[in-house]
């Protein structure tokens, strides 16, 4: 594939990081960005892989359109202000079946525990599953469980995946974003990732910080709904909402152009983010979405989100241009621009 | 659910075993069969889950029925004498969804690194993956990478999911066995875990044991073009060919009846079982079915069975009946018979 095309994801790295696995490489930065494009892509290459979009479509010879997702869960701890490992797992992969527009058919839920955790923590990760899995109304159909030595693993990995299929009429996916395409986003950035990085550090900031894990199938839905022209959705989980934007610019090869002072932020994720030395664009999002969506249907689209209490704080917050291509320009409060670039190290391993 | 039922599974552990997970619960014996039951079905419990076939079905507004299922693989070492843990993972997904007769449409694939683990031993590890799915005939088409500190892991441990497509007039189910079928076996038992074993003990036990990882979509197409009559297929991974014995006989309230004789068992392997202090029956499979089939297409079955390169060593290995619901009899090589029974403390962790 031409290099020139993932500037944003393929510096070079010093040997001895192309050597060993570090923590970075899982943190949703550019590490992470290097691994797929060096490493597994290649390996693995083919066109629905390729798409790289949070689901993948696969089409059944009746016509039917299904979309399917996988992700790991490793957060640390499991249990955090807002959530746990069990309902992030749950809502994580309702909602990169919902960027599809997928409805969710079944999940499947596979556990690594290590010898010596818990059953009662076992149990309340199950009753939570349940309860996400309610709320969004699918069923866990299918599982495993695994079992390592102890010092091998760290108490609980979760990994989910889910199959959904995608009605007939909506067809959403980053190759379909275009110069001129309103950006939109459902509400406030960072709660998940400084909620999580909060507890452990064990940092008292105050009882406002929570999670934001919450399932999107609803907000998807109302959008829909009230606005089929959308041309994309995705989720600013790990590596934030900057890793999604430079993404879409790197991989579309469009300029990202973004308010700085039109992105809604916590006042208490702000002040978290300043005591942690973090910047809540780059840290992960689990129940927020990015739309992007013709310009003449961008009003549409945010009255959209804002009547649905999961879109309350929703706002415009760029455009796609064709300037640029390649590269995500920050309007600043003070008038100016930056390029944002995504860090090489990221500073938030295990929050999902 | 009626305790009485499940006699084999959920005899009463000390309080200690269920309060802390050992590793016993993930190797297919009786603990983990208790953590199911007591556990995680109770959480969870749906219909669907509740069939606990190799695969879930689901089915769509077209009439069209996929199947689905997950397994997380924990072995070790990850590179054994015939395979590792990426063809592993393929092959073990590809084959779960070929015990309910369907044809796999994608797979997932995702990974949790251990930091400073060899890039280059990933590399391996894709190369196996894109070996093992080309010779599938199917597509990792979405995927997910994790990575976790340096002693929170143990290298690399895989999680696949598959999606696959249950073809018209195909209906596969372990609540379609039935008293009088025939138990046909694909072939030797024990090879897997036999191998993995001995590498990890680094005993020199001559060049023969190898894993039998292998796809058995061949075979079953195969099996089911010849005999479309097969009530249900397995495949006896962890836990072994007794395992699935006994969930047949305890989940489906019907007798088992086998002939030790009649039951494959490679001259290698029996001696390395002497060897290690295993028993062939328990020991995992990555390459095996088990076919109930009524004994009117028996021969033909086995015929069936035999004329595919995967099959060649087939066997007719006893009957399903109606007397001693919940027991597995085996009838042994000196004339007698004895109950088969699940080890509480299974002696082979981390084997798939």
């Amino acid at each position: 594939m031409p290099e020139a095309d993932f500037s944003a994801l393929t510096c070079p790295a010093p040997i001895e990081e192309r050597d060993l696995i570090m923590l970075a490489h899982g943190s949703g930065g550019r590490l992470t960005g290097q691994l797929l494009e060096r490493t597994i892509l290649p390996a693995l290459h083919n066109p629905i892989l390729g798409a790289l979009d949070d689901s993948a479509l696969l089409s059944l010879a009746s016509g039917e359109r299904l979309a399917f997702t996988t992700d790991s869960y490793v957060v640390k701890p499991l249990f955090f202000p807002g959530g746990d490992i069990g309902e992030l797992a749950v809502n994580g992969t309702v909602n990169d079946l919902s960027m599809s527009g997928a409805r969710a058919l079944g999940l499947s839920l596979a556990f690594i525990l290590e010898e010596g955790f818990a059953v009662e923590s076992l149990r309340r990760v199950l009753a939570s599953v349940r309860r996400a899995a309610d709320r969004a109304g699918v069923q866990v159909v299918t599982g495993d469980t695994k079992v390592v030595d102890r010092g091998k693993g760290d108490g609980l990995f979760v990994n989910t995946a889910g199959v959904g299929v995608v009605p007939p009429g909506v067809t959403l996916g980053s190759s379909r974003i275009r110069p001129g395409d309103a950006i939109l986003l459902s509400g406030t950035i960072g709660d998940h990732g400084v909620a999580v990085m909060a507890q452990r550090r064990g940092l008292e900031l105050g009882g406002s910080l929570r999670s934001d894990t919450q399932p999107l199938d609803g907000l998807v839905a109302t959008l829909l709904d009230a606005c089929p022209a959308v041309h994309a959705l995705r989720d600013p989980t790990r590596g934030g909402l900057a890793a999604i934007l430079a993404e879409i610019a790197a991989r579309c090869r469009l300029g990202v152009e973004v308010m700085e002072s039109a992105v809604p932020v916590n006042d208490d994720v702000r002040g978290a983010c300043e005591l942690l030395g973090l910047d809540p664009w780059f840290v992960a999002n689990e129940g927020k979405l990015v739309a992007f969506v013709p310009a003449d249907h961008a009003e549409a689209a945010l009255a959209a989100l804002r009547s649905h209490p999961y879109g309350r704080d929703a706002a415009r917050i760029g455009t796609i241009g064709s300037a640029r291509p390649g590269t995500v320009v920050v309007r600043t409060l003070v008038g100016g621009a930056r390029i944002l670039d995504l860090p090489f190290h990221e500073p938030l391993p295990r929050i999902c």
